[in-house]
């Protein structure tokens, strides 16, 4: 599908690019271990260039395989601005909770984020595109794409999607409790996490909805 | 304090730089519109340049008046890669809710963002960086500073902070239903909007914590 070009394999070491230079044992190169956050995250942001003035921009990024996808405004600005051929960065991150240690300095946060690197791509083809936004659809909203409008001709061709290949990324994890030196744990103060998630509230249907309709029940998004 | 240099004042317009260009509508550059998504924002993340690869990282920022701070890790690398001279953007985002529409195409997510270019600023007085991360202290886990182990000057010296004046900042907002055009509105498909939010879970003890001891109340971020 989309990714006629094979792209390299995918390997579970770091690159120059994708080393985790600051506390390195919270460094993870293996693909499952990137796919799952990246799968987890709600949102992305990429990092790209305009002349020389970094821009860093959210949007919603869906993975198959060994790819990550985007689409949209965000990817349409991108392709306009550098022909899709400059270097992106792509950093999805996932706060699960505040670390509360004895000192102000150890004071952290446990989190999961990813970051990859690359030349995005266009996807071209209209059958491609198609089934790549039905995948997104499934993703945030399960069984719902048979049950909408069918996308037509002008919309797909109007929606521009980019994709990256996941072969310069890394993962950096940390969780647990607070790294406090033991000198430090007697001081009297409470330590530990209190853990952070994203919840789903009840639905607000549309005004103008039809009545009887049920909503969709949605798996709130971020859980490992 | 910190900002020893007066920044320009904040204007309430766009600039080339800051002007929201897809949605335009949903552009915002009212300075409290700015600070309250900054203030409410878990996280934020930062593109900067190394050579001429963007790299963004997240970060957790905190605002003191008309100034965006971040610190540790990230400001360390960024002032090594450049000097603070090099032009970053810090973006920050909440999602607020997915918002699903008739068709495929007009499916969307509620959120606020904020993004903010400039020259970063290092802060080199210890008395300054001391009460700078006072103020973060007291925004994540209010009260709490007076009872934590102080800050030794050896981790002050360590320390790295940076600082973004908010003079070329705006704000991106989409709240409400989804934009079905009238033709789609008859579609049998239920629409709306289903709100996400972030929740505090339990707070989990340090295993080794001292008994007795009370958790903080915290408050549970990214409400307006």
């Amino acid at each position: 599908m989309a990714a006629k070009k094979k792209a390299p394999a995918r390997g579970t070491s770091p690159t120059t690019l994708t080393r985790v230079r600051r506390l390195p044992e919270l460094g993870r190169y293996e693909p499952r271990d990137i796919d799952a956050i990246l799968d987890a995250a709600t949102h992305c942001h990429i990092a790209h260039l305009i002349g020389r003035q970094p821009v860093v921009t959210p949007t919603l990024h869906w993975r198959v395989g060994d790819r990550v996808y985007w689409h949209g405004s965000v990817a349409s600005r991108m392709l306009k601005a550098a022909g899709a051929k400059a270097q992106v960065c792509l950093t999805a991150t996932i706060i699960d909770g505040w670390v509360l240690a004895r000192s102000a300095f150890n004071h952290s946060a446990n989190y999961r984020s990813v970051m990859c690197f690359g030349q995005p791509e266009p996807v071209a083809d209209a059958a491609d595109k198609s089934r790549l936004l039905e995948i997104l659809t499934d993703k945030l909203f399960p069984g719902r794409w048979p049950q909408l409008r069918p996308m037509t001709r002008k919309e797909l061709g109007a929606t521009t999607i980019l994709s990256l290949a996941l072969t310069q990324a890394s993962a950096k994890v940390r969780s647990g409790p607070p790294d406090d030196p033991l000198k430090d744990r007697e001081w009297p103060v409470w330590a530990g996490v209190v853990p952070m998630e994203l919840r789903l509230r009840a639905p607000v249907a549309d005004s103008g909805a039809i009545a009887g309709l049920k909503a969709p029940r949605l798996r709130a998004p971020g859980r490992r």
